[in-house]
Order: C-alpha cells, then sequence, then structure tokens
C-alpha cells in the first residue's frame, strides 16, 4: 500500500489561475482595489485598538494609468507588508492574510469591512498582466520590499528605498488586454465596482474653482486648480441607520445609482437585519413602465460595499424583480450561481426575510396614508398582483393592502369591498358577484349599464389579471367575477325579478327565425330576452368562462390548454322590448335585413369588433344617410 | 536579493477546488463522464493505429446509482491506467493527461474527439462527494490499482483484483448533495449534457418486448426482457455530413432536441466548417410566435459533443438568438464569459461565418423555390429585419432574397418594388413614392382609395419597421415610405394634376370658419381640399414624419428623444367637393353642427379614433335613427 499526499504543482495550476481565475479578466481591478481597501482598513483596526503607533490620517487609494509605460499602478497608504510578509503572503497562492488577521483579531475586528477571503484575488492581476510588481512599506519600522514576478511562477524580492507606508502594484499590461490603459475603461471598472468601496479612490485630478477673493476686481475671472478626483462614496446611504436618514437623503442616493434614471422613486424600503444573517440594503419602488422587459436597471448585490453582481435572481423573490436598489450581505456566497443558491439555507431565507419586510412596509404605507397609497397603486399594482400569484407568504399577507380600484377611481380592499357590494350584488343564489372591467373606453357602454343599476365596477387591467381573478374565487368562497360585458344586464347579476316581454311566444319565434337567416351562426348565438324598452336593442356579450380560460391560455400557466387558438364566440343579445324588436317583426323581408344588419353593425362597434372591409361599407353608407 | 518559485500548497488550493472549480456543482457528472468517454476514445485510437493489442469491441460507459451506500458510480470499458499512471496522472492536481495524449498522437489523434484540457476534471468529483474511489485496470498486462482519498490531500493506492479493463470512479456522495443520488436528478443531468456524446452511457435498464415466435399460440401474451437503457445518441446528425442525411432526418433530429415542440422547424440550414476554426452544427428557423420573449429553447452549443451552454451570446450574431439548433466547436473557449468573447479574435470570426451562410442559404432557397419563401415570409421576417438592422454584413446580402408584401399578398423583392411602381408612384419632384400600411383592418378605408388609384400598397405590420424604412430611405436616393393614411389620396403622391374646386374661395372660407368652430382645434388642423366628388367627404390623417418618428421612439434606439409622449395631432380632411360639403355650408347653423359632429365621428371611426362615451353615444344616437 502506498499513502501520499496529493500533489499541487505550481507550473500547471498558475496556468489555469491566469486563464480561467474569474471568468470576466476585468474583475482584477476590483480585486486589487479591494485588496488595498483591506491593507488600509487593517491599519485603521491596528491603529484603534493601539497596536499600531503610527497616525491613520486620511488614507486614499489612488489609481493610475501609466499610457506610455503601458502600466497601471495601484497604490493605497495602508499597513504595507516587510520583506517577510511578502514572502509569506505573496509566494504562497492562496493563503488569505484577511483570513488569519480576521482569525487573530476575531474579537476586535469583527465588524472592520475587511474583504479578502480566499488569498486568491491578487493572483487575478496575471490575467491582464505580462509582469507585475509589488513595492510596499509596511507601517512597521523596517525597509521597503520590491517584488517582481513575470508570470512565470520564478520571482525575485529585493530591498527598495520607498519611505511612505503602503503598498504600490504595478501591473505591466499584457499586449491582448491593452484596453485595460484607456481611461474610460478604468473608469468604467472604478464606477461599476468601487463606487461605494469605505476607503476613497483617486482616479486623476479635476478643476475646481478657487472662491472668489472679497478685493476681486469687476473683471475678476474664477480661478480653477486641480483637486483629488475621488471617484467614490465611502459612506453610502445603506450603511447608515434609518434614522439617521431624511427622504431627500433616500432620493438622492438613488440618483446616486441611476444618475441616468430621471423619474423619482415612489417609496424605498430600508433592510437591516444582523441575525440569523447579516443583510443591509435599500429597495426602492419605481414607476413601473408599460414595458416590463425594458426594466434595465437592476437591484445590485454588493459585499461589503463591493459590487458583486445585478443579476439577483434566486436571492430577491422573482416578483420584486423588478425594484431597483442595493443589497448587501457578507453572508451571499460571492460565487454566484443558481443551483448553488437554491441549495444554500441562508439564502432561501434572506428572500422570505425581503418578502416578509417588503410585505410589512406596504402595510404600513397604506395605514400611513391612504391617499397617497391610492394614488400610487397603478404603478406599483404589477409588482403586488404578481407576488400574490408567485409567492404564498406575500399572499396571506395582501389582503391587508392590496387594492381594487373601481371605474370612478374608488380604491377598496377586498373585505371593504364585499362589505360594499353584499346588498346590492347578490345574485339570488347567494352569491357575490364582482363586477369588473379590463378597459374604460373599449367596455364603455356596459360599464354605463351596470352603473345605472347601482353597481360598482372594478377596472383590472393588468396582464395577470385572470390568474389572479382565477385564485381569488378558489380562495373565497361564494365569490365570483364576471366582467362587465360577458352577459346583459339582466343576467349579470341574477336577481329574483322577471321581466315581462312585450312580444308573444309566436312572435318571438318569428323574431328568432328571422334574425337567425340574417346573422352569421358561426360567429353570434342568438338570444332574445325581454329587457328594459330603453334598453340597447342588439347587444354582444362574451361568456366570462370561455373568455376567461382563452386569456389564462395566452398568458401563460393556466386556463385549458389550447384553449388560445379557439375561434371567438360571442352571444347577440336581442332586447324584445325594444321598439327595434317590434320594427324588425313588422318590416318587410328587405327591410327587415337592412334594419338587423345595421343593427348588428352597431352592436359590433360597441364591442370593437366593426372591423376592415365591414367598417369601410358602414362608414359609407352612414355618410350617404347625412349628405 | 532573494529569487524563487512561487508555492501552491495543496492544503490551500483544495478548499477552494471543493468549493468554487464550477460555479454549478451539478457539471461533476458532465467533467466523470467525459473522462470515462476520453478513456474509451484513447483505447480506440491506440487499437486503430496498432499499439494496443487488444479487442476494442462495442465499449459502453455505465451510471449506476447504490441509493442505499450512499454512492454513484461512474464505469468505462477504456484504457485504463496501471498504478504507475495513477500516481502520475491522478496525484498531480491540473496534470492532463489527455493534453499528454494529444501532444503524443498529434498527427493520428487529431480527430479522435478526445475532450480533456487541464487535468481539473476529476477533482469536481469532490464538490459533491466526501470521498473518491477509483479501481481501474489497464489495457496493458498490469494488476488493476485502487485508489482512495477522502477529501483532504491524503490519499492511498492498493492493488486491486478488478480483471475486466476499464476504470470505475465510486463517489460517496456527501451529505449536502443528496440530490445527486436520486435517479431523476441523474438522468436529468445525463440527457443535458451528455445527450450527444460519441459512446453510448447506459443508465439502468428498460422493458423491451420479444419478437413474436412463429408458432405463438392464439392467446400469446408478449414477452418483455430487460436491456441496457442507453441514453444518448452518440451520431447526432450534425456530425454528419449533409449529404448523407435527408430532410426527414434534419425534422427528427429536430425532435430529438426537442421533445416539447410541436411544430416542425420552416427550414434549416447546416454549418460545417474546417478552417481557419472547426464549426459544425445544424441551425433551424422555427414558426415565430408573436411574443418573441417566449422563444425558450435556444441554440445548444457543444464542445466535441459535450453540452455547455445554452447561453450563445456573442457567438451567434444577435438577430439569430430566435432560431434554434445546435453549434460544436472545440474552438470556442469553454470558459464563456461575455467580456471574454468579446476579446477573443476566433469567436467574432465564428460569428461572421454564421451570419454569411445563414445569408446564402436564404438566398438559394429563395432562388430554388421562391413561392414556398414567399408562403414562410410572415415566420421569418422579423428575423431577417432585424438582422437587416444590426448586422451590417447581412444588409449588405438582404437585397437578394429579403421580401417586401402587399396588403394583396404579392411579394417583391426592393428591385422588384422599384420597377414595378415607377411608372404609377413617382412624384411630381421624381420622388419614387413607396406606399404601405401597417394593418389591413384598420386602415381598411385609406387602402382602397390608393388601390383604386392602381397604387401598391405593402403590409409591413413588424414592429421595427419604422426603424427599417429609415434605413431603406437614407441608403436609396430618391425613395420615400408613406402610409397610406398620412394624407389624403391627391397628396399622398403629388403629381402635376389639380383638381378644380366646386365652392368658391368666400364659400371654403365661410366654410372653413364653419369647421374651425366645430372641431376641436388642440386635436384637429382643418384642411379643405377639392378632390373626387365621390371621395369622402370627411378623412383623418396623421402626417407620415410625426408619427414614425414616435414609433421609433416608442421601439426604442433612434426617433427623437421624448417625442414618444407628444400628444397626437392629426389632419381632418374636408373634400369641397363632396355633397356633404355644399350641405353643410347651406344649413342652418343647429343643423351644421349636428352635421360636422356627425361626419367627424364616421371620420374618427374610419381611424379607429371614436372611443369610450364619445362612441356610446354615438352608437346610441344611430340606434334611434333606425328604431
Amino acid at each position: 500500500m502506498t499513502t501520499g499526499k496529493i500533489n499541487v504543482s505550481v507550473e500547471n495550476i498558475f496556468p489555469l489561475i491566469k486563464k480561467f481565475l474569474y471568468s470576466d479578466h476585468e474583475i482584477f481591478l476590483r480585486e486589487l482595489v479591494s485588496n488595498a481597501t483591506d491593507a488600509t482598513l487593517k491599519l485603521k483596526h491596528l491603529t484603534s485598538i493601539g497596536e499600531a503607533k503610527v497616525e491613520y490620517g486620511n488614507p486614499i487609494i489612488e489609481v493610475k494609468i501609466d499610457k506610455e509605460g503601458k502600466k497601471l499602478h495601484i497604490i493605497d497608504q495602508g499597513i504595507g507588508m516587510t520583506a517577510d510578509e511578502v514572502e509569506k503572503y505573496i509566494n504562497q497562492v492562496a493563503f488569505s492574510g484577511a483570513e488569519e488577521f480576521l482569525e487573530k483579531y476575531k474579537d476586535s475586528a469583527k465588524d472592520s469591512g475587511i474583504i479578502g477571503h480566499f488569498g486568491l484575488g491578487f493572483y487575478s492581476a496575471f490575467m491582464v498582466a505580462e509582469k507585475v510588481e509589488i513595492i510596499t512599506k509596511s507601517f512597521k519600522d523596517e525597509p521597503a520590499a520590491h517584488w517582481t514576478c513575470d508570470g512565470s511562477p520564478e520571482f525575485t524580492l529585493v530591498a527598495h528605498d520607498k519611505t511612505e507606508r503602503g503598498t504600490e502594484i504595478i501591473l505591466h499590461i499584457a499586449e491582448d488586454s491593452l484596453d485595460f490603459l484607456e481611461e474610460f475603461k478604468i473608469r468604467e471598472l472604478l464606477t461599476k465596482y468601487n463606487k461605494f468601496m469605505p476607503v476613497p479612490i483617486k482616479f486623476g485630478t479635476k478643476k475646481e474653482a478657487l472662491p472668489k477673493p472679497e478685493d476681486a476686481p469687476e473683471d475678476y475671472k474664477t480661478e480653477y486648480i486641480d483637486v483629488d478626483n475621488i471617484i467614490n462614496n465611502p459612506n453610502p446611504a445603506w450603511t447608515k441607520q434609518p434614522v439617521d436618514l431624511t427622504d431627500e437623503d433616500y432620493k438622492n442616493f438613488y440618483r446616486e445609482l441611476y444618475p441616468m434614471q430621471f423619474e423619482e422613486p415612489l417609496f424605498n424600503i430600508h433592510l437591516n437585519v444582523d441575525y440569523p444573517f447579516n443583510l443591509t440594503g435599500i429597495l426602492y419602488f419605481p414607476k413601473m413602465s408599460g414595458d416590463l422587459q425594458l426594466q434595465k436597471d437592476k437591484i445590485q448585490l454588493y459585499q461589503n460595499q463591493v459590487f458583486v453582481t445585478d443579476n439577483v435572481e434566486g436571492i430577491v423573490p422573482e416578483f420584486l424583480g423588478m425594484l431597483k436598489g442595493v443589497i448587501d450581505s457578507p453572508d451571499i456566497p460571492l460565487n454566484v450561481s443558481r443551483s448553488y443558491l437554491q441549495a444554500d439555507g441562508n439564502v432561501k431565507k434572506i428572500s422570505n426575510y425581503i418578502t416578509r419586510k417588503v410585505a410589512d412596509k406596504l402595510k404600513s404605507l397604506f395605514n400611513e396614508n391612504r391617499e397617497d397609497f391610492e394614488q400610487k397603486w397603478n404603478d406599483i399594482k404589477i409588482v403586488l398582483e404578481y407576488g400574490m400569484l408567485s409567492e404564498p407568504k406575500f399572499y396571506e399577507k395582501a389582503g391587508d393592502f392590496v387594492l381594487y380600484p373601481t371605474v370612478d377611481d374608488k380604491y377598496f380592499t377586498l373585505a371593504e369591498l364585499k362589505e360594499a357590494i353584499t346588498a346590492n350584488q347578490t345574485d339570488k343564489n347567494g352569491k357575490l358577484v364582482v363586477l369588473y372591467a379590463s378597459n374604460k373606453d373599449a367596455q364603455h357602454s356596459y360599464i354605463e349599464i351596470a352603473k345605472e343599476k347601482g353597481y360598482e365596477v372594478l377596472l383590472l387591467d393588468s396582464p395577470i389579471v385572470s390568474h389572479l381573478i382565477q385564485k381569488l374565487e378558489a380562495d373565497n368562497e361564494n365569490l365570483t367575477f364576471t366582467r362587465v360585458d360577458s352577459d346583459h344586464i339582466d343576467k349579470l347579476i341574477q336577481k329574483e325579478e322577471t321581466q315581462i316581454s312585450k312580444l308573444s311566444e309566436e312572435e318571438q319565434g318569428n323574431l328568432k327565425t328571422v334574425l337567425e337567416e340574417i346573422v352569421p351562426k358561426t360567429t353570434y348565438s342568438v338570444q332574445l330576452e325581454p329587457m328594459d324598452s330603453n334598453a340597447s336593442p342588439f347587444i354582444i356579450t362574451q361568456p366570462e368562462f370561455m373568455r376567461r380560460m382563452k386569456e389564462m391560455s395566452q398568458t401563460g400557466g393556466g386556463g385549458m390548454f389550447g384553449m388560445g387558438n379557439f375561434p371567438e364566440m360571442y352571444n347577440l343579445v336581442v332586447n324584445t322590448n325594444s321598439e327595434l324588436a317590434t320594427t324588425i317583426l313588422n318590416s318587410e323581408k328587405s327591410a327587415q335585413e337592412s334594419l338587423v344588419k345595421q343593427a348588428l353593425d352597431l352592436a359590433k362597434i360597441s364591442q370593437g369588433l366593426l372591423k376592415g372591409e365591414e367598417l369601410t361599407a358602414f362608414v359609407k353608407r352612414s355618410f350617404e344617410l347625412i349628405k
């Protein structure tokens, strides 16, 4: 039997690190700036506990491009390294100095914000550089060290005359990575990954106007000086306590996050939890545009103020994917893959926490200022309705704040709605019938007739509303939803009353025969109804069940399979008590035909069904009538 | 000065490999089956060149679950390893046996299909297993070896009594990965990653009916036996030559790729290139559904028959992202990240090649069977139109096959169209005016009037058509596109002829005064035109430029910024030669108002602009007229 230790040879692993350590090569800058940040925060910690007897001061990190020399410099004023420490931390791939530091100072350094984990970040430099130099001077009283490595596993280490404390990393950018010497590229990366890191980062200079002297002459010209251009905000709003932030602060931070966004957010939710996981963040409800696909600014995920990704799938519940803002958690694995996240217990807890927190906030917004909440309803409803359908925990809480608006801009909660309509909208079988419209314009005539009866008509116009109605009916016994154009007014909510027909049964039979000869059978089923004599003589309706199943099948996930392709079928309801019905019955055959056709055209116009050639002919005929 | 070698210690790197080698843990199975495939293909190669004096036979790979023992077995009948080889290939992390093999046999083994590259794949086993065993018997006459490692870097290696050639990997699945012992999970992974790998893969058994014996009795019951359940197709269509494949073969392969897809593809494009890169594959044009977002089955990317990803962004030009099918290339880096792909010269070449190949195929389909191509046009136009807008190379070639259909289902190429309309549709300034409609129903009356004049009217109804028109106008001097409802018929294509007005200038002035008092100024600009006396008395038009800019701004990327929110403005064109114009002029004031309002309503109905309350009132009034 042989035993032994598996061997990793640096010659084999180094090329892999260079090529594949991160799938995005640009990550190298994030890693090196994170290292510089850690070096600075370590010094801050050691001075604060008295272990480093030096002045901490106001250290910054500088990123500098030397385009001619094809070099990129990352310079910090942090803890630095002695030659021995370089040997220990740099020459050992995957030995994390940050982990060691946190272990050594575990009680005091818990909240120091140190980022490093795996001791690999530094080596990402070789993804873009053919040679890397480190010039570093420790805060300890030891000479500076100069380390050089050309990408082979060989390095050299010599003394250096650097006197200022801190570390300078010099990347000799490789030929295939020269775009990392472009100012706009580096600015883009710093803005993407380091915009909210906790140590100020200088990138170049900018002009700043000098204050005008008191004794300035009339023709005084403003003078400018060069000042450091700091690209980050080291204290972003989410790291502060909610009590320390005003509404304006939240709005300003939104503009900081989304400089290209002109609309203001509707409201925000500040997340802040320590246990059982660490999570901070601010979520914003933006005004939703009609096209959900266009929501391109997404929620950003940070780890200790370092940008990780804007793909928060799995961490944020899907229905909140339309929100904006930031989430920061040291507990979310950096290596975010879907199957990994699904298996991670912490991540599931975070998602549930966010759902609960959002529901609580919505409830308190509703309770504190209902009028304001109602005004925002149309901008947020799609998120909430989708949440009710997709997250059972959110559905449970939705009764407290989800609104059902009417066509007249009244807003009910479900409980309020039930109470308001019980007296007038309970049918003869004891079912409570909720009437709704999906489009105020298209269903105008039907809405008017329902309102004349004193019915409330909801306006439910989201694309997923048929699914939501289906769910509400399943969970609320004796509650049924019916669109206003799904039947004629006397049958929408069936009461005991019966209307008496002016026509005899024989006359009705004759009328029906006449109608069915003229009206196309394939699309319309003719129904005679004795209605109020002032009601419309011809009405087209489409039964609720068929229409809803078709809609659900078209929007996916529900309804009956394949029903989306069923032909449209309608009822043509003819009011036997209308004058027109009598007129038709008493007319000559040829007159009957033109009367029925004109009446059918008008009923079709009311339902938006008269189109193309038929419409052109109708308009031409009508112009003839008035010329 | 110190010099030395950077050190990678296995204690540091091993935990990282276990956690982060691949972001998806499920990849381990793909890697181990790929290793088993390589072991088999190496033996095949060695027997074919006579270096291995053994019978190659019909080797398979078997994947077996031992749920009770919490073990997963991957067994091949390939080349096997001696104890020395285990020492060399396994105990050295990141030492690739496949690379060494290809180097050694570089002339003969070029097309052997061997997959391995980095020598890391085997270690992915530790992402899901707490202990891994290898039992392996080389094709050489040496005893089998048994290697065991519990995830610490320590291993043991002993002899084993295995006599059959090949390697068995045994994973002792870790507690947090027990779902990899579920049959459905393993089946899912094998189907996803290994469905087209070149060595048969057995997973369990299935029942197969025995043939009915000739002397079977009347009440014979079919007998079944257990046979190997092979989950893959080792010879997928794309690995064959186009000449060896029939239309039916291509359709069958489509069904194999997309078993849940019921519609047949419209046509396919077989890709096959050796130089300057290797690429094979088959792309299919599916029938496009209206909602592009729903196209969920995407193009699949393979590397030597191993599934890599269905995210081909960057490899396939964006406009072809709606196609389906497979692409297989050993030259595409496995580690697919966007920024990496953008920088990779090969990848850009592949994308250009695919664009050219698709254009060539479309051209030959058009030339070979124009009628068939025309029938498919509506199903493919969105892809082609998008391609013209986004890929200059495709745009250059598009003239040969892109079609412009008319409302009467004639199909022109751009050159044919120009020729067909030059005589009748050149205006007095020498501009060739292409008339189009976006909706046959909604613009029916306008289309009819244009057709009466002998004009061709195109039907251009894609959402991006305004952008395409803009581009065509820019590239074709003296060509201009105008929608049929953008002006009245005499001005759509301005000729020298002038119509004489029946009304005197004074009468026209009076008529205009009457109209402007009644018609709302904020929406309509009144224009008097002397037209044919039979033409419609009132017409609503919307100028082409404004409408197109609004459309472009709404569909993004072009048009004038912010124009999407401009209020809608229309022209109300009143035909001064119509009888109605005279009637209005000669009526009492009260009658004038009702005539103008009714005529405006009818013009609005023709343009689909009469809605809601106005429409309800119009219908009620019209029912009154006929009762």
